[in-house]
Formats: structure tokens, C-alpha cells, sequence
């Protein structure tokens, strides 16, 4: 086992067959992708990549199977459905755009779709072949997905993934920020292996992950630290303000030719920059790089919004662009000088998951209504809503009214 | 300045004023009384003590007077009001009874009550007059009491005040729960000098304690961690058993003459059960010394009571006595082998602020509805109603139905 | 597994067999037995008892076993040997006076032998007897005293057990200083079960508890925060002070009768203060109650005073008396109003250990003469020499001059 | 004043000037330089910037320049001094190269002497002057490099700079080891403006910044967490591999002309080796890019040398390419296949400092020679010596005897 060391969880051991991996090049590419994209703009240590986010998810799973092994819900299961998880929490994020998740927004092939050739493929696909069999990248890649039928697959995906632990908690510490405090080892001491609930709809009739009742503080948890790093932190207008304009700007790159959409993925995120700034200078970059973000020139809560308005903020980005242009050229300004944004909508904390109630009977949490406790499901909705902000930015200050924003919707 | 270290706050800064406070026998008392009463019989590290949180609560009295005067807040106030404050913050739990809050439960007088004599006369009394003048004990009495025109009074009781920043990080630490995470920094750099909205019903003409609306995500992660603080620990269940045995003992003594209630302010915690060993042992005394806790014979959420329900098992402690005796003597149980518990209701979170909003106005939190962020005030009563329960404990198993209990209500 | 909290491991799990003795009086009692002693009346926060102490050794044994097994290094040892090793780890501490060490200065017995009939007799021996046999609870005494055959002795008591890794972080974050950093994970990662070095005089034939050669840096940690731990808190002037008072007060309460020796190992912290309040109450005892404590007259480094001189001050409690007694006569003090302090000559960090060098062969540590590494064994003796101080503590101030106190010795 | 998070002080707040100076593109290109070089192939975590070290040297800065003013030490001396402190210790690293300090050892100028022009011109210059007159950015130069007349010089260059503690903890931080500890606040809070003693030779008349006798524990965790930091991290084998590999990438391009020494302060880390990759493609960039670090043939401890032997190879850098060279040549390796390493000689930390006695003399540290503490420059010097090795690394595997390099010193 191989030891390294780590701000967050201190020791992380590795097998071999996991530092095989980590040692190839689509692997280390990570280390120049920054986990949180141009946040580090706003927060400056949150420097840290997807490298040590996928070292530590990689961590999570070894210490979350081995509370399952100790007592005695792996039994009767194949060794192998485990490995298959600790390898997939490795390597979740490996096909992240530089900057990560901000490209998803205009287009771009979602990170989990363009994991599947570099786990396939080159080197990656063949330490998996060599170790676990010819059709485990496939497995590999469908646990990824959230579609395999391996039943620790909600360790890898789920409402309760070890990835959304891990860069809770992560991104909290190197944002210095006191908001990613989850109660993690209870969470994953209360993990365990049940059969749903037989009233669930299309129930699948095996295993899956679920919670001990007596974990269900722990879960709360996890939904107030969610909450409190997207209002703060993810959805700070700053990050969001830095993340329109670096959207715009590669995407004008690729209407201009400067870059093709499959070479994104190859990219470091200062391989992306600095090649663009040979090959497709622009005065956004430009701000970009010397830190002068657009500021607000307006901004409205979801809530104050009618039901649905703006989606296409988010899901369509031919329109948003137009739509940008339009508005900049009614203001007086240059395409590129004002961006709107809207973050995609999600689900703040899906919580549709299998709870083991002290009876010894399962329920699924969306089901529960008259308990006593909080209707997590229903809060989770609410603090979702309350956090989430129509915005328009712009490069030199501009006024915009209320009244012309949501004309546009 | 002497600097006392303190596993929380790292070094505490302490004036002379302060030191010759601290120096008196009825402050080093209060190293005698733990902070979470008997909740050390469930969270073992929980053996900090009043003293610890005393300083605490002056260290972060320093902290926010700093902050207000670098940004101009305390400009034309007088600096004793600011001394006050400190002092205030120093003896806010001079008069707590063994065990802390426990006793209130049962009729005696409240803690703030209790202060009064220890402030006014005695060594505390003489050193405040000698410093500040002939009516500073009660000018910080009546801070403590809530009831100062200080401006500053919000600062030692109120909705934010130092308090609960105070004892919800350090019960966190010292019980190992990783839930009194509070953005306190960020708390105390928002906390203004404000003159409240004037549409305030009673509002005082006169400046008050407010918060900066960039200081709302503080007070939320404030009201989180006041909910998961009371539903892990406060209110944990075996943390309430050991409560009521000990209320229970106490009471039984105090009816048999073996103590005095106007005694009771003066013992430590060891000094009182030991005390009772000598002069009224009892099976409730044995069974908490030796960690044998009454077990859930029952328990319903407090959102299925009928409204208001049971509020008298909190409130009117002789008419608990009777029943619980009741109940004991159908069960086949003895006297004090059944116990009744309902924590008093309170605010989870009083959340009845004034809020300087971005555009320099101020609005009472309480009014606050359509604005997109969450509606603090109803969540934090959500929050409260789930983490209350209504409970019977026995000294050994019993059967006990909801209905039975219910009709008791 | 019962799982309780702690402020310094977060989880801690147990298995049955600890919670049944954890749930006996003798161990209930170590609640009530601070860490540190007196060390609170100086770092408000070393509220500690030696049960949170006891509970976090059991845990590391749980760990260090767990790592070594992982390893293969147990292969082929019986189970039981490691069940033996994690319950003298609960247990190493039952044996404690009230206030920890300070009365085995006074010629009290050593807590090690104090525990003998603890865990031989009584609840705690029955627990052991039927659960592991009926020369249990002798195996345990064994270890605890460190005269086991138990390979895995190493573990309980020696240079590297972890009973030292524990109160050294424990101490430190409940002082508030920092200095109990020891690079803990590492320390216990490079543990190693080896035959000793062939050219050991006396080496047992057997395999025994050693250290990597990688983890010497993390030995290294373990001296640096032991050195920090006695210069700073252990032997902290103030805190010598208050000890000092303490031995001395218990010894006149045992010469007047008040008290007998052989009850002593059964009282709390509390219980033997009040006891001695009712029935022998002195000047001495209510200074500590009061925390009045008596400063420094004189002090003079070890380093300055000839070899081996006043060693008889930590050694030989008459003598000391008498010479206390004089000398507070010559000046004008009463008796019990002057105190020496010289504490005990004991090796900062015992460091006779094997290391299993990269090549693999073993090394013992002592040996270390010439690789380049910082001699360990000589430095821990000069950082011993530099912590420790002779001194006269005295009531009220007094002139005694360096020479008066070196004609003593 | 403007609120930063950070992972290490939680809150950092500036005051316009800073701010100001934050904003120019010297500074941001500080978010571009590892402040550990290559560690962070080593350490993953250690992606953090000059970026977030410069911001905490600022913060402690303030927070040291506000206890000296608390304790009236500023008493007398112009304001402008502070702020002068303040701003040398933003901006004291403004000058280093891609991977901070590793060109330095290949001839490049010190960081300091690079900061000049970049203080003195350009925008940080105009800033400068416009807020604190014509002479401000030669004022703050000479604070960077240690030779202001200003008394509070020490804060900024000295035995107890602000600079180290800040690297020191940040660093330990982000490499997820416990070695950085530090007693900052009790180090900052011991710091005074003293007069030199009179015997100092070369004794300036002036005042100076020392430290308080009591503060001297503190100075001793300093002293052990750097050489823990040197000894763990900066000199690791592997992180002086990846840093020799480095150096002779960026010398080949030099003399290839591939690259101009005038320009190397203007890049960033991945600027650097992006434009390395297309216009000076070399094995050795690649195998640094795919963190294929070449190994250890051979070390030696620095106190297995004859003294002053090998000192060249940090000294000389075109004898050490040649040796390198030959000795390849000797292997059957290629140029550029075998690095030597020998890490620069530098004190460990310089010690010669004025301490501010208890009966209020000053002396110098070095002097001190039998009060009984240990002697901390001569443990400094052992320390360092034990903590740095002669090393050869080479590409593949090969045989290199000691003798044969001891032939080459």
C-alpha cells in the first residue's frame, strides 16, 4: 500500500492497481484541472483539482466498504463488485473539461459522456482489461453513469454519493469557508444494504444503498452543507460572473474555429487559456486574466419569477447568446459585454433513497410525511429555490430594469 | 494583558478588570459546573465547564466591540457601555445552579435570577463598584436580564447574541459532533449599530443591534447549527433521561428537607450529589452514579401531539410528579421508576432582528416574506417542532401505549 | 459496535466486551479522575478524565492492529493475543488516584500496581474471566506493567505505546497549545513486528514491536511534542505549584489520620476534596480551592545544579518534608507555607527501540551512531535536562538566594 | 475593509492600498506560481500559490504590527513605518520565478533582487508613490531585502520573519502533514522593539524587533517545524528529483536559446513549460510533464562529508552540469540522465536575535550559553545538517558507489 498524504483526509493508501492508474496521462491531466473552475478567483485557495478530489472519492469508497465488510453487509457479494466501486469513485471525474463543469452549460458533452473512451481506450482501458477482465471499463463506465446493476452503484451515484461528500468538504477547506461541515463518518457508518421498499415504484427487486434511520442527521447535514456552499460559494454572483465570461469566450472560440469542440477535453485549463490567448485573443480573456469580472447589472431571485420562466437560461445557449446581444446592443454595449445567467436547474439534494427504519422495515424518504421529523425532500426544495438567482453581468456598468428581464422570458 | 489558552478561542486576552472578576470564589465556582450538565454520561468529552464559556463569551465580547469601533459603529457611545458589555458577557452565568439548566425545570428560580445577589454584593459586587461606579452591578444586571437601554444589549441577549456563538462551537468540539459549525467570523464582522425599521410595533427609538443582510448566510448556518445541536445532543434522548433522573432526585431531596432550594446556587456538581450520598442516597442517586439510565418505556414527536398538548410536563412540575407516580403505579413500578419528559417549549431561534439591507435601509427579519431568500423565522419553528419530543423513561422495561400517554395530556 | 464521540478521534467504536467493562464502577470512577490533575487551575480547559483518555487508547490499539494486520504482520499469532493488547489498553489507567500522578510522589503506590487487584477481583475480573479465560485478567496486569511475552507488549508500555500518542494530542488540544502535533497515522502506519537486532545485550529471542526506518521522522514528532508537552504544561511553574500544595496537603491529612493510604485509590478528584473539606480542612486546601497558589521563591535549571544533586527531592518525601519545614522556618514562614519541587528524573523519551532499516535488517535505535540522522537518544536527554527546574514555591513572597538552596542538596 | 477568505486564517482583511495593489498584473501573476515548485507531484495538495502565501504574510503583518501597538511598543514612531511593514510584506515575493525558488540555484537572480523593477515601475510603482510618496516603492524594497533602517525591519526579513511562520504552517497545511505547527499567536504576542544588547558587535544604536523571554517555547516550535518541513517536504528525495529535473530543463533551454533569462520572471508555472513544450520539447519535460521522476541512484547524509566538500554543487551550476555529464557519460547514460543534488546551505533558522530577559535585560540569543534551556542556534545547526543529502538521480536504474562521487567533491 501506498501512502499519500492529503489536507482533507490526511493518509490516503493506495493499491497498485489504483496508483497503475493514476499513473497514466489522462490521469494526470487532472492535476491541471481545477476542481472548482474560476472560483479561485473569488476564494483564492480554492486551487485545488480534480486530481486530489478523485484520490480523496477513491478513499471515501475504501472506508465506506470496509464499514460495510465489518459488519456483515458485503457478505455472499463477489470481491469484485467491490473493487469495480473503489475503481469508479478514482476515476468519476476523468473526463472533466478544463475549468470543469462550467463548458456542460454551453453544450458540451456532460463529463461523465466523455469519460467513457478514455476509460475504454488507451491506457486507462488497457490496466483495466489486463487486471479486472476484459468487460470491466464497461462496468467501470456504467457505474459512473448511474446504470449499473453492481448494488453498491449508489456509492458512486446517488443522493448519497462519496463523490458529493467529498467535495463538500473539500472545496469548504480550500475555500476557507465553514460551510462544508458534514457529519461524514457517521454518514458512512450508516450506510447499508438493504431491498427497497416493496410499495416503491418500479422497485428493482436487488440491493441497494441505503440509510439507517439513526443516520438521518447525518443526512441533514450533508442537504445545510449543500445548501450553504451553493448560495456562498458556487453561486456566489463573483464565480458565477467569472464562469459567464469564460463560457462566452470558448464559445466564441469555437464559432470562431480557434478551437475544435473534441479537443476540449485534452485541455488543461491553462493549456486552454494560454492557447487561446495566442490563438483567439479577446477583451474578454483579456478581463479575464487581469481579474476584471462584469459586474451585476441586475439580479433576480428564482423564487420572484414566474413558474419555469428562464429555463432556457440555462438549456439552451444559442438563444442565451442572442438574447445577450440583443439586450447589450439595447444598453449600448458590444456583443460580449453583457451575459445572463441562470444556473442549471437540479436538484438541490435528491433524496429518493431507501431508509432502514429500527423496526427492521424500509421505507424511501420521499414517502415520509408524519414522523415528527423534517420533511427533508420538501427543505431540500425550498433552500434549492432560495439560493438560485437570475443574473445579468456587464462589462462596464449599465442599467437594466426588472421590467425589460423578465419581458424576455 | 495576561492571555489564558483555551482549546476553542487558541488565547484569550484578559484585562485586569477581568482577572480580579475571575479571582473571586463565586466565578471559580463555575469550573465546578459543567456546561451540558449530565450530557457527559452520553458525550464523554462534554466536561467543560461555565468557566470555560464564560471566558469564551468575554473573548468574543472583545472581538465584536473591536470590530464595531475599527468600522466607526461605536463612535459618540460612551466607552463604558462597551466595558459594560464585556462584563456583562464575563458574569452572564454567574448564577447557574449545578448541573446548569437543569433545575429551572423544576420551579427553581432561573439562572439570571440567581445572578442578581452574586453581582451586587459580595467580592463581585465591591470590585464593579470600585471600577465602574456605584450602580454598575445592576447596570450589568440588567444587560444580563435583557432589560439594559444599553445599545449594545443585543450583544448579551437577544437573537445573535455571544453567547449561543459560544456554546454551540464549543458543545460542538467538546462532544466530538461535528455540528456547531457557525460562520462566526463572518457573524461578528456583520453585526451594526442600526436604528430600527420604523414600522417596528414598540420599536425602541434608540440604536440597536443589527446584522448586515451579507451577515444572512451566518445566521443561517447559526440556526442550523442550533437545530442539530438540539436534536444530537441537547435533547438527545439519553442526555433527557439522565436530565429527568436528576431533576427527579434533586426534587425528592428538596421535599424531604434534605437540602434547601436557597442553597442549591451555591454547590458545584460533585459537591451536591456527593453531598446527597452522604445525607439522602436514594435508588435515583445509585442508578445515575453508576451510569444505569432509564430507558424509553415511550416516545411521539412533538408534531403529533395535539396543539399545545402536554406543554404542563415542562411548565407545572408538581402535577408531572402526580402523573408520573400514576402512571408508575399502573406499570407496577415504584415511585421516580417512571419519568415524564417534554422539553420547554422555547424559540429554536428568535429571530426577531433588524437587517441593514444592501440599500441602507433596515427591515425587522420577522418581516420579511417575497424577497427569493428562505423565510428564516418559519423555518427555524419547522426546525424546533421536529426536534421535540415527548418521552417516558423507566427504570426498568415497561409497556406503555401512545394512547395511554395521550389521554394523560 | 457502539460507537461513542470524542473530541479528538470523532468515532470511536467499541466492541462488547469493552462496553461491559466500561460499564463497571471501577471504570465508571476514572470519569471523575482529570488527566491532567490539577493542570485546569492553569489551562482552563484540561477538564479531561482519565476515562476519555482510556476510551482513545483503545481506540489507537484498535488501529494499530488493524494497520499491522493489513500488513500480514499478525499472521500466524493467536487472536487472542490482540484481544489481550486492545483490553489492557482500556484498562492501563484504572489504577489512577485521585489528580493522576501527583500522589505517587509522595511515595503512594504507582498506578500500574494499584490496578492489580482492580482487574484481578471484582466486577472488572469476573467481565475478563468469563469472557477470556481465567488467567486473564494476570495477561492483562502483565502488559499493563510491561512484563508481558506478548509480542505486541510494545504496544501498551515503551518507548513508542500508545498510550503516549494519546495524552500528548489529548493534552494539547484540551490546553489549547500547540503543541501535541505528532504525525500520529504515520507513527502507527510504520509499526512493525520484528525479531530484535542480533547484538542486543539481554534481546529477547522473540518478536517484538519496532519501527520502520520511514517512520523515523514521525519518532522524531513524538519527542518534539513530548519535550513541548513538559515545558509547557507538565511542568509548567504554576501547575507545580498547584500539584505541590496538593501531594502536600493529602500527606498531612494522611499523617493526621484524616485519610488512609490504602482508601485512597478509591476516591474521585471531588470526592477526596470535599472529604478532606469536612474533615480536615487547612490554609493549604482552601488556598487550592481558591486558587491562591503559591509562586515562585527561587528556580534553578537542572542543567545549572551538580550531577544527580536533589534528586532525593522527588525521591524522598520525609526528607523533603523536613527540609521544607526548615527551611520555611528560616524564613519566617509557617509550616506548609514552603514547597520543593524537583519532579521526578525520568527519560524524556526511553528510545531503546528496534528500527527495521530499508535493507531490512534491524537496528536497536540506541545504537545510532553515524547515518546522518539526528542522534534521538542524546537529544531527548538534553531537551529532558532543558524542561526541568528545581524550586521553592512559597505562601507569601520570601527571599531565599540560589546558595541557601544549593547547601540543601 | 475588504474580507478574503482563506484556508489557513479563515479571514483576511484589506485595507484599500492593498487592495489596490492586489489588483495589478504583477501580483495576480502570483496566483500562477506553486509556492512549493514541484512539490505538488509529490505533495497533491500543494497546488497553492505566492498568491495566498503573499495575502497571510500581509494578514500577520497586521495582526503583529495591532498586539505591538495594544502593548504601546508603537509608542513614538510614525504610522508610516507600519504601513511601509504592512506593504513589504504583500509584496515581498513579487519577484519569484515559475516555481519559486529553483531558479535561484541554477544562477538566476534572488527573487529579491528581481522585485525591484517590478516595485519600482510599472503600476505597483505608481500605486505605490501616489499613496506614500516618491521615495514608498525604494522604502519598500529595502524592507524586502533586509536592509531598511526602519526598526520594524525584523517582521520582514530576519531569525523571526513573518514570512516564515506563514509558510511554514500554509505549507504543512496544503501537504497534509502535521509537522508546521507553530505557536504563532504566542510568537506574534512575544515580539517587542527592544535595544540591542550593548555587547553585540556591529550592535546597531537603534531599536529593533526581539522577543520576550517567555516567548522563547515559541521560537523553539519554530525552529522544530522547519527542520520538520525541510527534512518531510522541501528537501523529500523526491520533490529534490522533480526540482533537479527542473532546473537542468530550464538551464538546457537557456543555452539552446530557447529561452531568455531576462524573461523568466514574467511567466507563470504552466506558461513556462506550455512554451517549453512547443518551442523546446525535451525528454526531460516530458518525463517531469507524466511525473516519471528519475530515482535515487545514490545519497549521502550532508554529516557523512568531509566539511565544505560538494558545496559547489549548489554553488557552481556549470561545474555541476559538467560533473553531472561526465559521470552520465560514465553510466552509460545520456546527458541530461543523471542530475546531482545537493541542497543549497543555508541556516536552518538564523538565531541571532535580541531576547528581552524577565528582569528586563536584553540579550542576544547566540550568546546564550548556561541558563539551563537548550542551546537553540546549536541545535539549529544539527538539525540542518541532519536534514540535507548528497544525491545523485538518474533516468533508469544504475550504479553509482559512494566512493566514486566522493572522488568528484
Amino acid at each position: 500500500m501506498k501512502v499519500i498524504r492529503d489536507p482533507l483526509w490526511n493518509n490516503i493508501r493506495l493499491e497498485p492497481l489504483a496508483l497503475a492508474l493514476i499513473d497514466t496521462p489522462p490521469f494526470q491531466r487532472l492535476r491541471y484541472v481545477r476542481q472548482l473552475g474560476l472560483a479561485f478567483l473569488v476564494y483564492p485557495g480554492a486551487s485545488h483539482s480534480r486530481f486530489e478530489h478523485a484520490l480523496g472519492t477513491y478513499h471515501l469508497a475504501r472506508r465506506a466498504l470496509g464499514l460495510l465488510e465489518e459488519r456483515g453487509d458485503l457478505e455472499g457479494l463477489d470481491d469484485a463488485l467491490s473493487t469495480d466501486v473503489r475503481i469508479a469513485a478514482l476515476l468519476h471525474d476523468i473526463g472533466h473539461y478544463p475549468f470543469s463543469h462550467a463548458l456542460e452549460e454551453i453544450g458540451a458533452l456532460h463529463h461523465e459522456e466523455v469519460a467513457r473512451p478514455l476509460i475504454n481506450s488507451g491506457p486507462i482501458g488497457e490496466i483495466l482489461r489486463a487486471a479486472l477482465g476484459p468487460d470491466a471499463p464497461e462496468r467501470i463506465v456504467q457505474l459512473i453513469r448511474g446504470h449499473s446493476s453492481n448494488p453498491l452503484q449508489g456509492l458512486i451515484s446517488g443522493s448519497l454519493d462519496l463523490d458529493k461528500i467529498e467535495y463538500l468538504r473539500r472545496d469548504a477547506l480550500m475555500c476557507g469557508v465553514p460551510y462544508g461541515e458534514i457529519d461524514a463518518d457517521r454518514l458512512l457508518n450508516s450506510l447499508v444494504l438493504v431491498r427497497p421498499a416493496p410499495s416503491t415504484p418500479h422497485a428493482a427487486p436487488s440491493l441497494s444503498i441505503g440509510v439507517r434511520e439513526k443516520g438521518l442527521s447525518a443526512v441533514e447535514s450533508l442537504l445545510f452543507a449543500k445548501y450553504q456552499m451553493y448560495r456562498n460559494v458556487y453561486w456566489h454572483h463573483a464565480v458565477r460572473s467569472a464562469t459567464a465570461m469564460y463560457k462566452r469566450l470558448v464559445s466564441d472560440a469555437l464559432d470562431a474555429g480557434a478551437l475544435s469542440a473534441s479537443q476540449l477535453a485534452g485541455f488543461t485549463d491553462e493549456g486552454l487559456l494560454l492557447g487561446l490567448e495566442s490563438k483567439a485573443a479577446s477583451p474578454l480573456l483579456k478581463a479575464l486574466r487581469e481579474r476584471r469580472l462584469f459586474k451585476r447589472a441586475i439580479e433576480i431571485p428564482a423564487a420572484e419569477l414566474p413558474a419555469d420562466a428562464g429555463e432556457w437560461i440555462a438549456d439552451d445557449w444559442r438563444r442565451t447568446i442572442k438574447a445577450e446581444d440583443a439586450l447589450a446592443k439595447e444598453l449600448g454595449l458590444a456583443s460580449g459585454e453583457l451575459l445572463l445567467d441562470y444556473p442549471a436547474k437540479t436538484e438541490m439534494l435528491g433524496l429518493d433513497l431507501p431508509v432502514l427504519r429500527r423496526g427492521g422495515h424500509v421505507e424511501q424518504l420521499t414517502r415520509q410525511t408524519s414522523d415528527g421529523s423534517i420533511n427533508l425532500p420538501k427543505l431540500s426544495e425550498d433552500l434549492y429555490r432560495s439560493a438560485r438567482w437570475l443574473r445579468a453581468f456587464t462589462a462596464r456598468p449599465a442599467k437594466l430594469t426588472p421590467q425589460r428581464l423578465l419581458q424576455l422570458l
